[in-house]
């Protein structure tokens, strides 16, 4: 018998493997299933976090500097311990590499990481190096820390929660859809300068992003908890329906409500893309997702940076987003997904 | 400017990269240079291992059982916790595949995880599941725990200190070698059954490894605390370098100690291998090799399933082997190295 991986998907995969998992340790509060396992090794609770990131399936090096790819791969990590309402404390960096690297390049690598660790105030306290037959393999944990009481996880959101994004949607996505484009463009010539002139937001998003360690402080500072908080990595539509489904629950959100910036939106125009789709299944926004009750609307309406974009139903009604003329779309998970055909 | 990784090897390596990295965590005890992290978040320290491997790296699926794999790769990280006298606690498990592997495929490799996790009492808290363009990539982070003053790293051996080692030497490196000969053998006949009887030992060691969780309890139960501790990985001598390298010391250690299994010398001598360089050099044993004051001798000896194998001397008298007729052969970490060119 032969099942394939594309039948499951990226989720279904990791369901299915991971339903017989039985946790026994008595400091382990929670294990697979959110941004960070979380440790109770004292009043404080550890998180851990990994991201494994691939050449040619996550990064493309003809176009993402060796820097700016330590940078983001650092900071991936740190989001999700954020989108926990932890501070990440450390991380450990493995590297596969292939003889097409210098020392150079990996000097250049880890001064990315070491500029997103100093930038956050994370320790790099380990890791493995080792060579590959073929790309660039980067695997990445990071342990963060937490009060108990604060810990955010994704299955507490409830009827009638609000629903708020920092930030802005979709603009990595167009500053990967740019690249793209520029790269094909380019061919092999050598002297070709690509124009990136006014582009220069949606690119950053792309290839520099940071994570909302802010939006933790300004929730940490009106001593705000929300319900249940995600980073949306994989697109807003993709990661709202994991609160949801963890927490069983429906959600309506807004498309006049969803926060675009100009460049996502010009450029979407220029792709002949519709920029609402971009929002909702771009990916690797780094924002944050979260659910307060209604009785916190104007407390956190007032923080800096973060938009309501609709609210948490009963389950029964579903997940929708709400057009600009009234229908009713149902979120799919179409979010880029990294176990595709 | 373009230096070749070669010129440097794996440890240079490493050294390069890592030695500008400035901790500012206070949380953080212990960085990179030991086999964990040691992160302070309560009166018990938590640990923090990580490991990456790579198919035609680490493995050759073609004589790997994927069970075993998985039962190996999560063996290696709590070894790694063992090695600073912890004990494992959590891991996190994230995979890179290619579409040759099926769902079942995956399943068989969670198998062989789980199972460790079960046998050593360790829970799998996360992970990351992503496609690969090419091999199978498989990188497991683990978390543990110790008792501050229990700790062991490796810079604390002294001048006269005995070293024992658990366990055999080379064992793991020989099953290697005939898994090898059987596949060049085997070609691509699909009745081909290679012959395995009285080479059961061997393959075990090198299939499906221990980590030495035993020797820690004993250890621990007659309040024996090394000086020094690290798991052979590499090699006794490449590892035992480790510790004269950082506790700023030489050492001396005698072939005839050297504890090699039955199978193991018969195997050398079937391959023309000389058996003392394969116990020094061979790595994959995951047996520990630690450092104990003199006076503890007798109540080190006693233990079950280790061996003295040599002395600590002062950083002048070098790092040497004692041979059988009473020559010094320099010791070399000629271990298997994993960015060779």
């Amino acid at each position: 018998m032969r099942t394939e991986i594309s039948t499951l998907g990226e989720f279904g995969l990791i369901d299915h493997l991971t339903k017989n998992i039985i946790l026994t340790q008595p400091t382990t509060k929670k294990g697979v299933g959110d941004d960070a396992a979380v440790i109770d090794n004292s009043d404080k609770r550890t998180l851990v976090t990994t991201d494994l990131l691939l050449e040619g399936i996550h990064f493309d090096l003809t176009y993402v500097p060796l820097k700016h790819l330590g940078y983001k791969s650092a900071v991936v990590n740190f989001s999700d311990i954020y989108a926990m309402n932890g501070k990440p404390q450390q991380i450990t960096v493995s590297l596969g590499i292939s003889q097409r690297f210098s020392v150079e390049d990996l000097e250049t690598f880890y001064a990315g990481v070491l500029l997103a660790c100093e930038i956050y105030g994370v320790d790099l306290v380990g890791g493995d190096t080792t060579s590959s037959l073929t790309g660039f393999s980067i695997s990445i944990t990071c342990v963060g820390t937490a009060d108990e009481e604060k810990i955010v996880y994704r299955n507490g959101a409830k009827d009638t929660d609000l629903i708020f994004v920092s930030g802005d949607l979709g603009a990595a996505y167009m500053g990967l859809q740019l690249l793209e484009r520029e790269k094909a463009v380019f061919g092999g010539k050598a002297d070709f300068q690509p124009d990136f002139s006014g582009k220069e937001y949606i690119l950053e998003r792309q290839l520099k992003p940071e994570a909302r360690k802010d939006i933790v402080q300004f929730l940490s500072g009106q001593e705000i908890v929300p319900t249940a908080m995600i980073d949306i990595s994989d697109g807003l539509s993709s990661d709202l329906l994991h609160i949801c489904k963890q927490s069983n629950t429906g959600c309506r959100i807004f498309e006049e409500r969803l926060p675009i910036d100009y460049q996502t939106a010009v450029m979407a125009e220029t792709f002949h893309m519709n920029v609402t789709t971009v929002a909702l299944n771009g990916g690797e926004d780094y924002e944050l997702l979260f659910t307060v009750p209604l009785s916190l609307h104007e407390k956190v309406s007032a923080l800096p940076g973060v938009h309501l974009v609709g609210h948490i139903t009963k389950p029964e009604e579903g997940c929708y987003l709400v057009t600009r003329d009234g229908q009713e779309m149902e979120l799919k998970a179409q979010g880029w997904n990294p176990i595709g055909k």
